[in-house]
């Protein structure tokens, strides 16, 4: 299984986000994408369908959105 | 490890969101819960902290809210 993407920008409940995600899933299954600190992956973000962070961007292409999180033009803010 | 529990009412993105989920976690980690058929689970899940499904109820009590979905204000309508 290639591995899923969790786009998060550092806000609290990203943080919290990506621990129950990397708990659940595992961590050898999922690369974390800090869109704050790695800003030249929000257009690849964008194309793969995120509207919000933190968001999880499974294997098979869907994004699933986590929370009510920071929306994408926040990240951009 | 204790199950994680994923709410959902049986609207299209919960549908998807719930093969995401056994995917990448494994059915067996994993309760489904259709709000929907079970109403009798909506008390236990808002008192869980569920605030829109679908949802995931982590095994340490941490509730990620998936995608743009129904709030229970429309489960219970």
């Amino acid at each position: 299984m290639s591995k899923s993407i969790f786009y998060h920008a550092g806000c609290p409940v990203c943080i919290s986000a990506e621990h129950d995600i990397v708990n659940l899933i595992g961590e050898d299954n999922v690369k974390i994408v800090h869109l704050g600190e790695d800003r030249s992956q929000i257009k690849n973000a964008e194309i793969a369908g995120v509207q919000s962070v933190p968001a999880l961007l499974t294997s098979n292409g869907n994004v699933l959105h986590i929370n009510f999180g920071a929306s994408m033009a926040d990240v951009k803010g």
